[in-house]
């Protein structure tokens, strides 16, 4: 087990003289900056140090110190995660990939290799300069980076036809526990040999290893999308058409947004939305011209057909862009409400009508405003639990409804967590949504790769379910 | 480590009042059945049992009384595999799947869940039913199961563009090696609870846990593809065809064969192949209608810049079905010049062409034939070394060439095998495929779970690397 740090400042200079004074922060100030991630851990703790690495040697370096030391490290690409994956550790070493950020991409095989500070705006922006397009589209692309979406196995709004982060990591450089770096795939398309490390690695949220760098699969452009939105007058008709449309077509996006959250859009853009709808959906068909508008053609009739109150085509490139625009703005819409705790919760497709009502009850039992958003092509939705902060009560009763909406969406079949991440913040509920096999197996493997449980150390694994090897 | 088994017939009881006598053989020429699969492994072992599962209990009884007599357990599904991954050993049980073959199509969530034993075509058909597609295609797809599809990760002609087996597996049940049975993943698209471990499973060659059960993922039907077939006079000139094929266009179809499988095709069908021509290219696109004619037509033209000596359209289905018949009885075809050694060596697509002349020149220089195949759209190649079993001298000559072609795909920066497996034939190549320090993960990985190595020991890891944990 990891112990509680027993490093003074002074002894700190072994790592200082390894990676060099100009990257080791340890003014207190500057450290709080990396104290958090997005998920506002409250008990993140408060590291001795943060490690700037600029290169491969340096996380070696900072894992071998850690190791001698028995300090925990969390690794921390651009701290946008929502569940505490990269909550600090009391007495621990934060290692920030921020200076990792090169970027090289290979038009011929269609590859990137890719730092993992790197931002995933900045790898897409890449590609696009060879025509190639990197499709995983977390809403946070603008500002995430790519090691934490292969940490989380991040997905985004392209999933439903395009796939998670796992889809496009073809090999990666990952610093083990013991400070040895080692190389898994590569730019081959095909490779069976030995176990599948590299998808071992991808969603393991730093606890295996800290991931350096990856190569990701390219694809040629995508073709610009027509995009269509459908508003609804019940949840249920909205949950219908999703179904309709996801089983029986390819849209390249199947959004949802539900009353409360047009709601806080609304008010924050003015951009005229329909304040009454209970549901509104934004849906994308990217096929070649012709067949993409006999695709949308059927779309639309689809939300017809389950009742939809009004359907209209973005007109143009720009509207299209206002509304996927309105579509990731609607965290930070629905947080100026008050503080939020972020669900990320996903049920097979025909159980999204019983899960989006499920949460409208946990709603009212709670009395806890939830605003809901969904990439509900894929099952996936972000129920959003708003509270005021300054209210205890209401703080406890939105953390209660929280852990109510884990439990319903493995009562329907699903998962705590579909793109997010188990982090610090999900952990109690682990067990009930994999089983207590599929736990144990978890356990073995972190026990096997990191034996002495430093790399971060309480997320996603009780420290208490680890066979200890000291 | 196992040990050899120091059971004898009698104490086969215990088994036999596990699963039935019925599902119990102890006949020796029934037995023979099951030693070999299709990489005949002269080093295969006599089981003393072959248990035909009709259940996930009678695999988990089987496991049971193996780990309980320290037994080695090999999986088996259809026999097809290629690198003896499922060659028995000496005083084990075979535990083979053909008698599980359940299929389920849900077209809603458009997943498949499927027993392991059953036949790739099996859920083809199944899914072809409800107008879906499952779309990996090993060229043995009429004759694999799906459980060893998934255990090797099996790839196929429709991966250039569909990807692999591990890309429509989304979930599975896994009996692991103390008897457990555990559910991984599901039919969620998206879930990232906890690690990985449904990859894990993927290619893991039954050495890791008997998997039962699968759920897959499907797609809409397959558009009818266009075809189109091109031949050259230099084996450059057809990878260089390749590679402005494959990274800039999208095809679904990108197949090479070279002039001496050419020649031996022509042989056993007779249908006027160019048997001057030094390569073959197949080539495939199923966009839509319009915009699949023009990507054929740019496919057409970056052949003849690349100096095809003849291009043509297939006229119609009929024909384009011949022709990838033509391709898929390569192997066969090859087969009956004398035994073969078929290697399964991949590259990154722009060192195909330094491949392929290489596999050459070791040709020549050991004076051995090889016949080349590839799924050149993804550098993936299956060179088949041909050799009189009856001339020991050139039997030698032959295995000396197979290293060869496995050192050369290692220098190029390749793949020891990039859709077979490892199994028992290419075990002592994994080190150099994949570094020292990857295998030692590997080897931490199945002692962790699998600590007394009874699942199909011998394959893919060397016994001499593992802990043992008595």
């Amino acid at each position: 087990m990891a112990q509680t740090s027993t490093v003074h400042a002074p002894q700190l200079q072994g790592l200082i003289d390894a990676v060099g004074a100009q990257n080791v922060v340890t003014n207190p100030a500057t450290i709080d900056n990396y104290r958090w991630d997005r998920a506002n851990d409250p008990s993140a703790g408060t590291p001795v140090a943060v490690v700037r690495a600029t290169s491969s040697e340096d996380v070696q370096a900072t894992i071998r110190f850690a190791a001698a030391h028995g300090m925990p490290v969390v690794t921390r690409g651009a701290g946008s995660g929502l569940s505490g994956g990269s909550s600090a550790v009391d007495g621990g070493i934060v290692v920030s990939m921020e200076n990792m950020r090169d970027i090289s991409i290979d038009p011929q095989t269609r590859t990137a290799v890719v730092q993992s500070g790197a931002f995933n705006a900045e790898v897409k922006a890449a590609a696009a300069e060879h025509g190639l397009w990197y499709p995983p589209d977390p809403s946070s692309f603008e500002f995430c980076s790519i090691g934490g979406n292969v940490a989380t196995n991040a997905g985004g709004l392209c999933c439903v036809k395009y796939g998670v982060t796992a889809d496009y990591v073809l090999g990666m450089k990952v610093v083990l526990a013991d400070g040895r770096e080692v190389n898994l795939g590569g730019s081959r398309l095909k490779d069976v040999a030995g176990l599948n490390l590299t998808q071992l690695f991808v969603g393991s949220e730093g606890t295996l290893g800290v991931i350096t760098e990856v190569t990701l699969r390219l694809v040629p452009a995508q073709r610009p999308p027509t995009t269509l939105v459908a508003t609804f007058a019940t949840l249920d008709d909205s949950t219908k058409a999703v179904l309709a449309i996801a089983s029986s077509m390819r849209p390249s996006m199947l959004e949802f947004m539900d009353n409360a959250t047009i709601n806080a859009v609304e008010d924050a853009t003015g951009m005229e939305l329909d304040r009454d709808a209970a549901a509104m959906l934004i849906i994308q068909s990217d096929e070649p011209a012709e067949y993409a508008a006999r695709e949308i053609e059927m779309m639309e009739a689809s939300c017809h057909q389950h009742g939809a109150t009004d359907v209209f085509h973005a007109s143009d490139v720009e509207e299209a862009e206002a509304i996927i625009v309105a579509r990731r703005m609607a965290i930070p819409a629905v947080e100026q409400k008050g503080t939020i705790l972020l669900e990320d919760v996903g049920v097979p497709l025909p159980r999204l009508g019983d899960l989006v009502r499920g949460v409208q009850q946990i709603s009212q039992d709670r009395d806890v405003t939830i605003a809901v958003i969904a990439h509900a092509g894929d099952g996936n939705t972000h129920p959003l639990l708003v509270f005021d902060p300054m209210d205890d009560e209401q703080k406890q009763r939105a953390h209660l409804a929280y852990g109510d909406v884990m439990e319903l969406a493995v009562r329907l079949g699903g998962t705590i967590t579909g793109e997010h991440g188990v982090g610090r913040l999900k952990r109690p509920w682990l067990v009930d949504s994999i089983g207590e096999d599929a736990l144990e197996l978890n356990n073995r493997i972190k026990s096997a790769l990191d034996p002495h449980n430093i790399l971060n150390p309480g997320a996603v694994y009780d420290p208490a379910g680890l066979t200890a090897d000291e």
